[in-house]
């Protein structure tokens, strides 16, 4: 990556727009766009996210493509390299910004064409919004950058990736495989996700939104979601999911039952393992 | 209640200390406490939180009493009642901090001599510490107090807490009844902590550590808990608790079985359900 090198950005979203105005922000003059909606590209030309954005007929900027980044759902991701993708010319790199990884990544590198090689990565930097007029509202700073290379990926590949991560602002870099990347997206943030939307769904969310303190407020914040984008990843990773909400089922129910058979011990050992656990947590988090 | 009321505050916790700190900054000059530990009473008297403090030999103290406010975990405030209730003078009225009601307003009612008053109430104004050292940090001024009557109750002693609640600098004040307070604990606080708990007790939590977002921060911030107290709350109010415990895992397993079976619009429209939920409660919540 150099100050001449030529970026593509596939579906100019939330996370596209930001990837662009992150690109432009660090000093890369050649950033350029594809999307389906010619306002989203006019916004980010009129604000200097980017040098050019085509609908269509983009045969030219795609084969002068260095490096090239798909910020699309997962589904119309591999439309669009069904479509498109032997428009990428050899020696290309590819990246993505998907929230979801297994049987996803295979599928795209099966398909790209030869010389141009694709390596996953994963932004974990969303915001409730979407569209590329929200994109100066995403910070990398904060958030992790995970890489989930397989066999198939070159050291080159990986190290374009994290370098891609560092000029965008990340400053947690992490090299996982796609499989525990799933796993670990299921746990830690789809998962969080079904709790939200299963305890905002309830006939008394309303019924007693006057009495709600901080906890109810911060455990609902996530339970306004873009209902497409998330059914999408959702469905994609549905094994793993299904995994975490059966094992977090059990856990409440394992609570439930040493409520109601009135087991005091049991459930304060429950909640000093909890405390515990948080703790570690924070600590490791302060460490990181 | 006028500046030359005496308060008896029996327990100086958390809360306990924050209704001390409170009432003498709202200028109350006669503000004294009972509590087992000397050193909570030496800091309190200390920091100027009250006049005077006793572990034993409180008869005097209490036959002054015109406000007695008890600060005590629900079991320890009946026993408390049981073995000092005859103590507290005709024409005093008390009020608690308790976080359930239903059996115990009414248990406490009993056993008071005649008299003497109890008019329940509850400041939604939690902190994950514990201890009068920590009674500063607790915040009235944005939390819901709730006052909970039975048909035993005067206006006079509902006026009593509205006028403390005020003092104290809450905004927010409810009249509620007893069962209707503990079903909203219930689903509002209790079963959000046992989400919390179950989430944070999972082997993955330690495990995805380094990959948790904003997401999974919020929802387990409540996961530090005070095992004891919380697993006396619990326990009061297990019914109501079971009960929201049954109806968010219904919720969540509907959620699971649209993901096994593959069913995209049934999933979409529990998110949009989820989102316009979480919309509504943030406008009344504005408006609030």
């Amino acid at each position: 990556m150099n100050q001449n090198s030529r970026f593509v950005i596939v579906g100019l979203g939330l996370l596209g727009g930001a990837y662009a105005l992150g690109l432009r922000k660090a000093g890369f003059e050649h950033v350029a766009a594809i999307d389906l909606k010619e306002e989203a590209l006019a916004f980010a030309k009129e604000k200097g996210y980017i040098e050019e954005g085509r609908t269509q007929g983009f045969e030219e900027m795609l084969a002068r493509a260095d490096y090239v980044i798909f910020s699309l759902y997962p589904t119309a991701f591999i439309q669009w390299v069904e479509k498109y993708g032997a428009l990428l010319p050899a020696g290309c790199l590819c990246t993505d910004v998907s929230g979801v990884k297994a049987g996803l990544v295979d599928k795209v590198q099966a398909l790209l064409p030869e010389g141009v090689e694709f390596i996953a990565s994963h932004p974990m930097a969303g915001k409730e919004r979407s569209g590329v007029e929200h994109a100066h509202l995403v910070d990398f700073a904060p958030a992790n950058f995970l890489i989930t290379p397989t066999e198939k990926n070159t050291e080159e590949a990986v190290d374009f990736a994290r370098s891609l991560a560092k000029a965008l602002g990340f400053a947690r870099i992490h090299v996982i495989s796609p499989e525990e990347h799933d796993r670990m997206i299921g746990y830690v943030s789809q998962l969080t996700h079904a709790i939200a939307v299963s305890l905002m769904c309830a006939p008394d969310a309303e019924r007693f939104a006057d009495y709600t303190g901080d906890s109810f407020r911060d455990l609902t914040r996530i339970a306004y979601l873009n209902a497409p984008m998330w059914a999408e990843l959702f469905l994609w990773n549905r094994e793993y999911l299904t995994e975490e909400i059966a094992a977090f089922t059990a856990r409440l129910q394992q609570l439930k039952e040493y409520l109601q058979s009135g087991q005091r011990q049991e459930l304060e050992a429950m909640f000093r393992a909890s405390s515990a656990a948080r703790a570690a947590f924070d600590k490791k988090e302060k460490e990181g």
